[in-house]
């Protein structure tokens, strides 16, 4: 306890808890104070974020690779993954969808991209070890097809009624599910020599005791599925208000935010010139939402969701997804990265966000 | 004669044979029993497959390397060549087209990642030629956009009527066939020695004497053609028994039958780490069917069927033999190979068979 | 002047010079007569192409290479600027965009594989700086994108107006301005050391005096201008003449005029195995027309043209344009090329050719 209270201490990031318990308040006393409760509520998701994702890694470290790569699979965008569910629980799934595929999208563009350029500004020309980076573009080459195909095909017969579009996107899911298990066996097991350079440790954060590790992972996790649960409801109506669109709220804000803690991290390990670990942070990601969290949520909604959820993206964004696995597929393919690499990659994602932004409100 | 009959009794997928007069006495004394008549000429063809993919070889063996290659174009996609002439001849163009690109996505897909996966079961890592996989992979490109190309302008304006379709599609159909044989030269004249490791032989197999070879290839070609007729007829209404959709019958049934002698090989050759081997039937068989059967059957169709035929596809096998072919591209551009490169390629070919799995009757 | 003289007289090419007043001259007698016009201001035109390229290059030589760059970059493409300004200010935005398009498609797929095709007829195999031409393709890859999201966005909601369109336009065209920008900041500043082989002096010629360069510069100038009018004024009606759609005469038959001078110089490099000068004409050339001509006519289309111009091309040219810049990522990847590799690419761009030479009249 101690030991967090310390870490507080030391990390302003962390400061920003104090919106925690003024988002919970705010939430029951103004209840229609929607910007208000919008921003407050993305400020007190961020250093939960933080907190999270170190409890994970702490958790991670002391079980070992195979086992920690299991937990950070399912624990690692766990954000995301109560933001979603939050959202799933209210019928909400354009915002379920959105924030899945912005997911993907940011992470697997924003979050390299940035990598790339802060750590070419260090570094002249990075190096990194290609065959990690094209094992998950790969993976997310795959989850692409599994998004692109059912859409493309069943625009052929429009009269492929929802029902086929949900038992598909069932057996989908199941096939993303086990493709990434089988990955980890493949990176974890069978082939583990080929992904070196783990040098793990995570930007030198020294790893929790267990207890305190598991203590805020229980305690963290229930503050912010109450916050995130304000984040959801607000975030329509105050989007109106800022002039953002849905699509552009539900594809770069909601991500941003989700995202925030392992920015930090990515950016940080770029900046050290670790670039694997940047590469890793940020496709490894893109990968987990892709292939667990998304056929999760299409899984659960069976269980807790109004009517069931399919896998069927709207053609943007399936056409986004499918640019961003492309731009990670040629990118990685050297292994080599500069300056201006990190420049080409934010600049697709920059086309993606002004896309959004002008779109008409409707246009989802 | 001896020596046909020894191979026989060695080989129990050649048992099979006897199929063969079940199947054509039962077309002509239970023309009705459509589902009988389906399982029993699929299991007559895989065996003649098998007998004509080794006569095609040992004629090839005995002509050298450049008639040998031509040879093999001609006559390694002999069995779907037969039963794509048989649904022409009918007027089946869906089916022809289905099987056209089944039989591309089959062999790129399902035939090149099983032979990686069971090539990985064994090897820890594979290596294998990228040259070659490489132009296989180029001209499979050059013929999907011959495909891709005409549809995709095509409908930016409906209106642009039969004629012109048709009158492209000749146009690309002679310029694909031209580039196969330029890549014929390339591969077997100008640049061969680039396409090293080479070490044909074919499965070890000994080849047979010539005039065992030509005699075999006539009466197994007559064979096949009697049984295709049988499968062409029966295939549709067997296939609304299984409750399979005739694009799931198309694509993914006639695929796997007509190309079940090379898949033998391939992964036969995959298991005794001769990846150079499997690689080059799986995409050359693909190529082939890509840049030889498919324009073939175009221009023959001005020939023997009752209307010309074009080479437009509907989009959904557009897209899917578009996708096969980045991933084609993507696998083979290192040049090694594990087991999980095989899971990930193979996966992308269960997202297609699913997908046509339940995609209504109508939907071709 | 003596030296422009001798030149002249020296190469075959300029003596095509003399259609010059023919062209200017029969435009004054003879408005109506389109098909000579047509013809006679394409002979006009290349050797004008020639000129202006030879003076660009004159004007660089001395400068050096950053400020060398720029210009190469302001001027190198000045013949389509031109006629693409004269139908600018003529309100032909369809040409306008087919001329852009079609130069696109031009450069990084007739230009490049009849460089590889004609350096591959006399060296086996030919290397060259693969660092290069993927930063080329690269930046190809993101206007691609910056073209293909706004249609396939806007695909999703029709009711996006032409305001919005308009809007994300003049977004698009400053950010691929800027990403041209970096690009050359990245290869002739910070990382020029990447970017070796590039031994100057463009297909031998001696550079001329910059006040001849300069003088021939303002001049050819004004005579492209003059000729280019008449050409954009004669092109359709000549066109329909000849049987050809507006699409063709706008994607190939203004492409190829307008990259004569370009050609010949990439030509006659690649066959003295000096691929790096050949590749970095033809993708440098379709780089600097996808961001740098393109956008500045989309921004210029607000000062001159009737009304603003937006940055969205017919599905058709989008599909073009992608697939040309995937042929250029994926046979740049190698830094390796035959006369195979060439054939490959300009059969990709006769499938475009055959298309748009069939398409009826109405299709754009």
């Amino acid at each position: 306890m101690n030991q967090l209270l310390k870490e507080i201490r030391h990390n302003p990031l962390l400061w920003l808890l104090a919106f925690v318990p003024v988002v919970l308040a705010a939430a029951k006393l103004k209840p229609e104070a929607h910007t208000l409760l919008f921003i407050s509520s993305i400020l007190a998701i961020v250093p939960l974020a933080a907190l999270l994702s170190h409890a994970t890694e702490s958790v991670a470290a002391k079980t070992g690779d195979a086992v920690g790569g299991l937990l950070n699979a399912t624990l690692g965008n766990l954000t995301e993954l109560i933001i979603a569910l939050a959202a799933l629980q209210a019928g909400q799934y354009i915002l379920v969808k959105a924030s899945v595929a912005g997911a993907i999208v940011t992470n697997s563009l924003f979050m390299l991209g940035a990598s790339f350029f802060l750590g070419g500004l260090k570094q002249h020309v990075q190096e990194y070890n290609s065959v990690s980076a094209r094992l998950q573009a790969g993976l997310l080459f795959l989850a692409t097809i599994a998004l692109l195909i059912p859409s493309s095909i069943a625009k052929a017969d429009p009269a492929a009624g929802a029902v086929i579009t949900r038992k598909l996107s069932v057996g989908l899911a199941l096939l993303l599910i086990v493709a990434y298990g089988l990955g980890m066996l493949y990176s974890l097991k069978t082939h583990r020599e080929l992904f070196g350079s783990a040098d793990h440790g995570e930007a030198g954060e020294a790893p929790w005791p267990m207890s305190l590790a598991l203590a805020t992972l229980a305690g963290v996790t229930i503050l912010v599925a109450l916050v995130s649960e304000v984040f959801v409801e607000s975030v329509q109506k105050a989007a109106e208000t800022f002039g953002m669109t849905p699509a552009f709220v539900g594809f770069i804000v909601v991500a941003l935010v989700g995202g925030a803690a392992e920015m930090a991290s990515a950016f940080s390990a770029a900046r050290k010139n670790r670039l694997d670990l940047s590469v890793g942070i940020a496709l490894g990601s893109a990968t987990q939402i892709a292939l667990f969290v998304a056929p999760v949520l299409v899984l659960l909604s069976y269980v807790i969701g109004p009517t069931p959820m399919d896998l069927q993206f709207w053609p943007g964004a399936v056409v986004m997804i499918f640019i961003a696995t492309m731009t990670a597929v040629l990118v990685t393919n050297s292994g080599r990265s500069t300056w201006f690499v990190g420049v080409l990659v934010m600049m697709v994602y920059l086309i993606f966000a002004m896309t959004l932004y002008v779109l008409p409100p409707r246009a989802q």
